[in-house]
């Protein structure tokens, strides 16, 4: 196995990923870094875009590193060791395995999606989600709808954030992610003749009531405030999920996972 | 307002805080900790059974912190001042407002259970799971809808621990919360005539195909290896919530909520 060894602080591979632990560096490169050898596997498994691999030695004492530093080789990625205490400063997590990639970002727009089948596109938007968990985990149950991609906002916190990464479960590799600043994902999804679908405290309609066949899109809001009211007065349904007992709310992934679910009941599921 | 002031670590008040971190001395003394004007409003608000409050002065820079104080007073607890330093010291958050209390568990039993409606006792039983975050958010679900109490087996993460209190967001101090280290939770709910219905990966019958009334029992397994075999071949009714995309599974609070919803529909919300 052809690698090399890194020992200082000041190598540029080191900054570089010293550096991306700035959204907005990893914003402006299209590139993230991922830790770990259970996120590395799903990563090459699922054709994610490694950039090159640093590890250390330790990795060769945890299960399946030692197989996976293989692997990578084999496909010819560029491989750095860095000895421990080093590869600690620059890790995330608080039991680093010993080993982390550097992951480029797949450039996808609204225009490069084709349709997956007959039954129509399916989004899911996240307004201003900002919780990394929620937001790992509403990516990973969008994946596992088969939806055809996740539109978040701006004020969301980073989809490329180590927290939410990890939160995805590998979902993150296949689901194209569009991030928008601005409003206009409104104005392409109308374009596409997508009816856009919002949960809301305000309505009398419940979440079962509603049709969720053709172009459809889910709209999440930020665990505090909700949706937008910019957004709310511009869509096409609102939905309650009822709330019998003594609570205020749902947390914001499990009101995901329960719209999500609704539509592929009735887009998949049900036998007509 | 009458209050003692406490400084020093020795103090009983401040030991018996420190002790309650630990698992074993929360289920021998059937108390708890909450900090944060948040929760303490929540237990205030929802009837928790509150042995005394501690805070300390930097309470009155904290939004509600003055207010819920004096509401605190009013009630008639005992309120101990401790200086900064000490209390940050007591303290899991990592920015404490400046207020916690010990709470007094509820002693209830399956017997104790009255029927809320003529639909039957709804159950929802965590067997093994381990992540504060998903039992927190599981158990507001399940107080979302309304059930009867959340079942806790053996090698599950304990219900009291400050993370998954924290993630309740108050559905902890109204929901029933039993716990049980051996099985025998499966005898006494079938002497109730509750029907058990399983997650599993190993079956054809989805979660829309099955009936949902009566009394039943939803179960939810541990993270990475499910319900416990023992468990499983014990059941009624095995379900499959399908994965129509490339990850292996949803996470196990997104499960519940989608399952445990499906009930919601099929018991309260559906029209005939």
């Amino acid at each position: 196995m052809k690698t090399k060894s890194i020992s200082s602080e000041s190598n540029a591979i080191i900054k570089h990923i010293k550096s991306l632990r700035l959204r907005k560096q990893r914003t402006k490169n299209r590139q993230f870094v991922i830790e770990g050898v259970r996120i590395t596997e799903e990563c090459l498994k699922h054709g994610g875009r490694i950039e090159y691999v640093v590890y250390n030695k330790g990795l060769h004492n945890v299960q399946g590193g030692a197989n996976l530093l293989n692997r990578l080789s084999k496909r010819g990625y560029a491989i750095y060791e860095v000895p421990g205490p080093l590869f600690n400063k620059i890790a995330t997590t608080e039991n680093p395995q010993g080993i982390m990639a550097v992951v480029n970002m797949k450039n996808i727009t609204l225009e490069d999606l084709k349709l997956k089948d007959d039954k129509g596109l399916f989004f899911v938007i996240l307004d201003r989600v900002q919780d990394p968990g929620n937001m790992g985990t509403i990516i990973r149950t969008s994946e596992s709808a088969n939806i055809d991609a996740i539109i978040i906002t701006g004020g969301s916190v980073d989809p490329y954030n180590d927290k939410v990464l990890r939160a995805t479960m590998g979902a993150i590799f296949y689901l194209p992610v569009i991030q928008y600043k601005d409003d206009r994902w409104m104005e392409h999804l109308r374009e596409k003749g997508v009816k856009l679908i919002a949960s809301d405290l305000d309505t009398d309609k419940t979440y079962i009531d509603i049709d969720y066949s053709g172009n459809i899109g889910i709209i999440i809001g930020n665990e505090a405030n909700g949706i937008d009211k910019k957004i709310l007065c511009n869509v096409d349904e609102k939905v309650i999920i009822p709330i019998l007992g003594n609570i205020e709310s749902l947390n914001a992934a499990i009101a995901a996972g329960i719209l999500i679910y609704k539509a592929v009941e009735k887009r998949n599921l049900e036998k007509n």
